[in-house]
């Protein structure tokens, strides 16, 4: 027999209800719960401590119901949200895991988590890096910058870049790879003090406050008077609209999210497509769970800038598992500067 | 000194005003005129002998005035219209064309044609097929149906393949190449006349009249249950909003055209972008003109697809060179059955 594990108080986010436009604060709850510090005898299972936890705009979907399966499986409503976290692993039925690994993944929106399948899991290279750049510029966000900007958009040197949501997790890391890479680039945002950022701290060209502008179509074409080459878009809507009338002859829209889109009933219609035909566009939608295969590469380069000092990078760090709800609102209001994440537990 | 040059009776087709909204034949004039059969001493210029005018939908775009330069010049108002049609040379200056020769190429909207750059002109290499068919299978319109297919939309055997405006000049044979490839495909069309030739004539697996249809994208649900993996996309709006609901994973769109939308003052909203994340589907543009490297490849290769009979293609022939505009504007209202062009001379 197995000695007593210790049984710990487990606060943990749960969904309140499915949500249809705007999501609010009371769409979840804060549950209190326990949770027992060991796995199942026999199993691979292992017991996360979830150290820092993720808020990231795919999240809205999941908080719907849908009728049809949708690109990321919708929240249950009643249980614990999900979400990408860096977690210390606790206790272990798995032979490649011990307590006291690291690692980054799929977790609960809560203080422990029993994971009983690792696979999507990956090990922590760089523990000499904040742990927390493993939410953002080492994790999903980082990679999803990297594969969005280099296999999709496919960037030459001195290629015009547009960047919207352009100081967010995924926005203020295509826009240094763009310089990185030689391409002048531009960014939009929402305050005076993002825009702020982008020009001192990410070494953006430009930026502008797209909420000060009356004219998207005419505020591109003073940004970019040679018409853009790449547009990563992050927003979709009336942008996408006013970038596809600004597009050089065979620009690329690398499609990493929209949303501008999410909270509304009906969609944006967007009127401007046939500038795809009218300058030979190539759209592309991409997920970067497709190029996971390619993470430690990416890891060991991005590690490198960072090292370098190359990269810059920005978290907006809401403290306790109780600041979820509110840090992930935030996101579709973009009252986040720089990466939003929140800070369970420091080790 | 020459011989004086005969004097010949050239009807031409000239644009009257430029238009906004549907076009109407009243937009364009007959004009009398008389046309010298002699090149100026000393050029390279020759003189053609217009046999066969095409009407294609790109030149909705060209009866407009832009204010800045659209993806295909805006006709000149007073001037004569230019349209692709097949040739004969009645008198040369260059060196590599004599009388008799049969070309391809831009011309005017006229019986004669003084040329003074041959550049963009294919010589016809297959007289022994309908000289017409260089209006269409065997011209621009084949060939876009071939680059657009094989270049831009990458099929595999197997593949799901939806085509709009599919008895049309392109999508016909779009269809006809899916076969040929191993695909399954469905084809739309706005008459039972045309749908019956899509079933029949054409090959396709399946078709319907997107007229007698109030919910596309249930329609597209049953023709495609497991979904689409290429839409080779002719009309745009609300066709396309519904084929991405319907699209599979990394479904490709070639956008060859959106004839639905060219006569609207403001293009209609598509809303379903999202789609293009959530199923990473790869949407792009492209212009028949940027593989002309190819053609004589694609010549030869149709050519013998015509001679063994795999390859079906039905013309919509208007008889004189008066019929032009008639025949242009029924382009919009999809009054042609099969690629349209207008007979100005047999031989």
């Amino acid at each position: 027999m197995a000695a007593a594990a210790a049984e710990v108080s487990n606060k943990r986010v749960v969904l309140k209800r499915h949500v249809t436009g705007f999501p609010t604060e009371d769409d979840m709850e804060l549950v209190p719960a326990t949770a027992r510090l060991a796995v199942p005898p026999g199993s691979a299972a292992v017991v996360l401590k979830n150290l820092y936890l993720s808020c990231d705009p795919y999240m809205r979907s999941r908080m719907s119901r849908h009728d049809e399966p949708s690109y990321v499986p919708d929240f249950v409503q009643g249980e614990v949200l999900t979400a990408l976290g860096v977690s210390k692993v606790v206790e272990s039925g798995h032979q490649d895991y011990k307590p006291g690994d690291l690692v980054w993944g799929m977790t609960g929106c809560e203080e422990y988590t029993l994971i009983t399948n690792l696979e999507s899991h990956f090990k922590i290279n760089h523990p000499e890096l904040p742990l927390s750049y493993y939410t953002g510029v080492l994790g999903m966000p980082g990679f999803t910058a990297y594969a969005g900007f280099f296999e999709v958009a496919k960037p030459k040197k001195g290629d015009y870049v547009f960047v919207s949501a352009a100081s967010g997790a995924v926005g203020q890391l295509v826009g240094q790879l763009a310089k990185i890479t030689g391409c002048y680039v531009v960014g939009s945002a929402g305050s005076d003090e993002k825009v702020n950022l982008l020009k001192t701290k990410f070494g953006f060209d430009d930026a502008f406050n797209y909420k000060k502008e009356q004219d998207l179509t005419a505020t591109l074409k003073r940004y970019f008077p040679e018409g853009i080459d790449i547009y990563f878009e992050n927003v979709g809507g009336a942008m996408l609209d006013a970038v596809l009338l600004n597009m050089r002859l065979h620009g690329r829209v690398a499609v990493c999210g929209m949303i501008s889109q999410y909270n509304l009933e009906q969609p944006e219609g967007v009127r401007n497509l046939f500038c795809i035909v009218a300058k030979r566009i190539r759209m592309e939608g991409f997920m970067v769970t497709e190029y996971y295969g390619n993470y430690r590469k990416f890891e060991e380069e991005m590690a490198g800038y960072l090292k370098e000092g190359k990269i810059t990078y920005v978290e907006d760090v809401a403290e306790g598992i109780e600041s979820y709800p509110t840090a992930l609102i935030g996101l579709f209001y973009g009252r986040n500067t720089g990466k939003q994440l929140v800070a369970v537990a420091r080790d």
